[in-house]
C-alpha cells in the first residue's frame, strides 16, 4: 500500500474513554486517522441502531494531531454507518473498535457494542476487528497490549480478512505468552436479578449475574485468556445454522 | 406431551401490539401462556440489555384469560432475562416472539429486537422461534398467518430444535404457498442520513435507506419471501466463522 491507510476508529465506552485514546494512539502510527464514537458510554448495546430519534454529531477536539474527530449520540453501530455514508469521501481500509474496557470474549460477543461496531463495519464491507482488554477499570493500563494491537493490524492490512468476516481480540492482561486463534466458547450468563424499592415504595431491579464457562475445550477463546494468549476468534455475520436445514427439511412444513 | 406445555411470549413492539395480541390468541390453543414485554416499542434494540439503568417490571391484565402477563421497562432481551430467571419458576418449554409488524429477513436479524428475544431464549437453552409480518402497518391482518405459526409451533414442541439453533420465521402477506427452510440471504441496507436543521439551528439526522438483496440463490429467505413463501432460517449464536480458522492460522501471530 503506498497510500497511507484510511482508519475508521470507533468504540462502545464513548470517545474520551482511555481505552479508545489507547487505540487511536497505535493507528496513527500505521495511517490515517479518523474517530467516530459514542458521547456517551453505550456498553451492552449489541447491535442496536436508532430509527425512531435524531442523531446528533458533533465536530470536536480532543486529539491536536487528528483532523477528523466526531462525537454522535447514537450507538456505536450508528457511528459506523454515520462515518461511512455521512462523514466519509471513500471507504475505509479498516476499522477497529475500542479498545473495551472489559472482555467480549465468547457469548459476550452478542452483548458487546464494540463488536457489533465491528461487525457493521464488516457488514459493510469494510475489514473490521473489535480490541477488548480483559479489565473493567477506567485507569486499566493498555501499554503493554499496544504492540500486539498494532502487530494484528498490520497483518490484516497485508492480509486481508476472509468475505464476511470480522475478528474478535480479547486481550489478557499482561503478561501475555502469545496469540491463539480460537472459537467462540460456549458459555452463558447464570442471570439474577436483585430486587430493590426506591424511595416512593416502587419495587425496582438490577440485572446482576455470574458467568459461567461449559466448555472444556482448549481451541476456544476462554480456554487461551485463561491460559495468557490473547484470543483472536473470526467472527460472521450469516447467523444461519447451515447444519441444521437438511434436519428441518424433514420436517413436515 | 402429557402437561400443557408452557410457553413465554415477547415481541419488540410493545406489549399492546397487535402482533403479539395476535400470538397470545394461537399460543393460547397450545398450551399455559405467560406474557413478558417491552411496556414500549424497542424495535431496533438489536440484543441491546440494560446493564447501567434500572428495571421496572409491572404486572398488567390485558388479556382477561391469562394470569400472567407483564410489562418490562427493558430491551426485549431484557423481558427474556426477568422472565427466566426472576418470574418463573421453570423453564418455559418454549419461547415465541413476535408478530413483529414488518420483516426480520436476511441481515435484518441482526438489528431485530424480535429475534434478539428468541436467540436470548436459545443462549438460556429453551427452543425459540421469532415471527415476523412483512407488513409494518400497526393494522396489519395476522388472520392469514395464524394457522402457520400454530403448524410451526407444533411441529418444535414434538420435534424440539437443534442444539444452539433458534428459528427466525418470516411470513409474506397472503396468499401463502407454503413453508420453505432457508438461508439467510446475503442483503446490505444502502443508508442515507437525512440531515436536517431544528429550530434552534442545530444540525440533526434521521437514518434512513434501501434495503438492497445481493444475493440471487433460490435458496434464501428473500427468495422465499418474494415468491409468496413463508421462510424459516436456523439461526445460530455460535458466530465463529469456523471455515476462517485455518486460514488465520497460516498467519505470522
Amino acid at each position: 500500500m503506498t497510500q497511507k491507510p484510511l482508519i475508521l476508529v470507533t468504540n462502545d465506552d464513548s470517545i474520551t474513554a482511555p481505552g479508545i485514546r489507547a487505540l487511536i494512539e497505535v493507528m496513527k502510527e500505521i495511517g490515517e486517522v479518523i474517530v467516530v464514537a459514542p458521547d456517551s458510554p453505550q456498553s451492552a448495546m449489541g447491535h442496536a441502531i436508532t430509527i425512531n430519534n435524531t442523531l446528533h454529531l458533533e465536530k470536536v477536539t480532543i486529539d491536536k494531531e487528528l483532523k477528523n474527530e466526531y462525537s454522535c449520540s447514537g450507538t456505536p453501530v450508528d457511528c459506523v454507518k454515520i462515518a461511512v455514508h455521512e462523514i466519509l469521501k471513500r471507504k475505509p481500509d479498516l476499522c477497529v473498535s475500542g479498545i473495551n474496557h472489559g472482555s467480549n470474549s465468547s457469548i459476550n460477543v452478542i452483548y458487546s457494542g464494540t463488536m457489533s461496531a465491528a461487525v457493521e463495519a464488516g457488514i459493510e464491507g469494510i475489514p473490521a476487528i473489535g480490541f477488548s482488554l480483559l479489565d473493567y477499570s477506567w485507569s486499566a493500563d493498555f501499554e503493554p497490549v499496544k504492540p500486539y494491537v498494532k502487530k494484528i493490524v498490520l497483518e490484516v492490512l497485508e492480509k486481508g480478512l476472509p468475505e464476511g468476516v470480522v475478528l474478535n481480540v480479547n486481550l489478557p492482561k499482561k503478561p501475555i505468552k502469545g496469540i491463539k486463534v480460537c472459537r467462540q466458547a460456549k458459555a452463558v450468563w447464570e442471570e439474577r436479578f436483585d430486587k430493590r424499592t426506591n424511595p416512593q415504595g416502587k419495587e425496582y431491579y438490577w440485572l446482576t449475574g455470574e458467568f459461567v464457562n461449559l466448555d472444556k475445550g482448549e481451541d476456544t477463546d476462554e480456554w487461551a485468556l485463561k491460559h495468557d494468549y490473547i484470543s483472536v476468534v473470526p467472527v460472521q455475520f450469516d447467523f444461519t445454522a447451515h447444519h441444521a436445514i437438511q434436519q428441518l427439511n424433514s420436517w413436515e412444513l
